[in-house]
């Protein structure tokens, strides 16, 4: 087992045979309190915890305010208190969820979140970042609301369907293209490899610790997720967010070779380890369509939607702290052009 | 103007004529970003503020979840993005909605609050509590989101029905029960003086800066808050929440007395300046529902419900750091039969 801190407080435990052994059961005991499960029909019997607590299943694997407010509603009729540990057994959508309610809960509950996807292990648990979705979008609401402990047993990954694998290299490769190229070459060795997973974690863990609230450098991030979200909203989700980071990916490091930044060769490069995808722009793409969603960007700042760009494999351009440069839509033509050939 | 800074860095701004200066749009300016007044139409036309601003006039003067989609909403029509600033206008229902929706908006967006009435002036914006009502009861859902500043023109008090100056007037006199007697004096003199609002601030402040996350100490203002909670819920709202806490507040005084931390002549002096309160039970108050209405309080830890309690006017007893005591049924018995005898 491996734990790394997080800050502020936050620690991450990493390793194999994690959710067999005692440590949720110590960690609940050490931070005092009343834990409640909070997982699927179906995870509660693959994944027994070791632990007495009380046991809340959702009725759906959706992170919308239907299933919000049936987790509020559930936590109210067990009488849970202000003393609660709510423990999160489940891929990000679950994860996304039940750290809002344990943001908002009683003004706040305490959180440990047992990730069981690559997504979720790599990504969606680290950074405190909460959320759920609204009809208006995916995401738009949420809070930052730091994880006490995050547990990821890597024995959860075994029975992983492929298309939930390729959900997590799209994020892993995603770290790699804006900060860390000794990803990208493990990742071209092995896509599942521990080593890769572990250098995944440390990459996004050391971009959250500096940013935590994202008001600049964890922006990098966001690479490959403003057209990739929304490409997402296009297809009304049947798009899975693996597939649209990984075209979002390709496409914005095709507008950071097109507006110059970016090395032709490189860019041929970055395309080589997402032969693993089946990149294919959703049924019903139209580009009016495609703009609208990505109107809403949240890096937005005005009217202007921003991208995250890179000048190589593995850096992101700081652009003065900002970390992401307004795109015109004349500029991203030439892209959406491309994007359209090839995966259309 | 009086300028008082509460941690960790909202500025409260506190005196008359601030609503027709320039504060808010200096204060805009140098937060950067876009500004959005939220209020009631009535407030619109009531204080038309000098600054170039979007508006956003809720439909209703609740804060439950429909008025919160209906903001969270209109939000995303106007694509307000991260550097919005929204500024509430109005009650402390707006205040405690308004702050909530720009928490969890985009995972939280700047914030202005500019009370109307003495409760949101005294209480409610102080603190960074915000809150919505869910069909389980009022503020169980919430976060703790401080305000970038608080505006409190005494102006807006001018107008202010006498109803809502009790419900002000019922969280001062609790502040002063539980913190500073000279607030009792202050009331008893003139209960509408400018001395005792400021007073009452000072203290609610100094209170929070002490414990802003309510861990302790910043429990004490929830003195008469057990009882009248409950007894708000059992009455549906009916009850003013000022008088659910006038009474609420009489009522804990009376169980700090019976269980032999008070003395019987101040009991008796803290009665006086409620006369100015419609002290009355709830029409379909029963004590089965009062009971069941109670077990759903915040402080609970447990199946224990418990109190604050204080051993004099303007001193609230700590227990251990805890300040509050689980109190068993039959320990509030001659309590509950007291008050329904009085009140009922």
């Amino acid at each position: 087992m491996k734990t790394i801190t997080i800050q502020p407080s936050a620690q991450f435990y990493f390793g194999e045979n994690l959710l067999q052994s005692s440590l949720l059961s110590d960690l609940c005991k050490q931070m005092g309190g009343r834990p409640i499960i909070v997982t699927t029909p179906a995870l509660k019997d693959l994944y027994p915890l070791p632990i007495k607590a009380d046991l809340i299943e959702l009725p759906d694997n959706a992170k919308n305010k239907t299933t919000q407010e049936y987790l509020e509603n559930a936590l109210f009729k067990l009488g849970a208190g202000k003393d609660t540990i709510l423990i999160a057994l489940g891929g990000g959508v679950i994860t996304d969820l039940v750290g809002f309610v344990a943001s908002i809960y009683l003004r706040g509950v305490s959180l440990i979140l047992i990730p069981t996807t690559l997504l979720a292990i790599v990504d969606a648990t680290i950074g405190g970042k909460t959320a759920i979705d609204t009809p208006l979008g995916k995401n738009l609401i949420g809070t930052f609301y730091p994880a006490h402990a995050i547990i990821a047993d890597l024995d959860t990954l075994k029975t992983l369907p492929e298309k939930e694998w390729l959900n997590g290299l799209a994020e892993i490769l995603k770290i790699g293209l804006v900060l860390d190229p000794s990803i990208w070459e493990l990742a071209k060795k092995n896509p599942k490899s521990k080593e890769l997973i572990e250098k995944a974690i440390e990459g996004k863990m050391a971009v959250v610790e500096k940013d935590p609230k994202e008001k600049g450098f964890r922006r990098i991030l966001n690479f490959g997720h403003t057209i990739g979200h929304a490409l997402e909203a296009v297809s009304h989700y049947a798009l899975s967010h693996g597939e649209a980071v990984a075209i979002g990916s390709i496409a914005e490091a095709h507008l950071s070779m097109h507006l110059g930044y970016l090395k032709q060769e490189d860019f041929q490069e970055i395309q080589i380890p997402y032969s693993a995808f089946p990149l294919q722009l959703p049924k019903n793409y139209n580009k009016a369509a495609f703009l609208k969603a990505l109107s809403h960007d949240k890096k937005k700042v005005g009217a202007q939607v921003r991208c995250v760009l890179i000048d190589a494999i593995g850096h992101a351009l700081p652009f003065d702290g900002e970390y992401c440069r307004p795109i015109s839509e004349k500029e991203l033509e030439v892209t959406l052009d491309w994007m359209e050939k090839k995966y259309g």
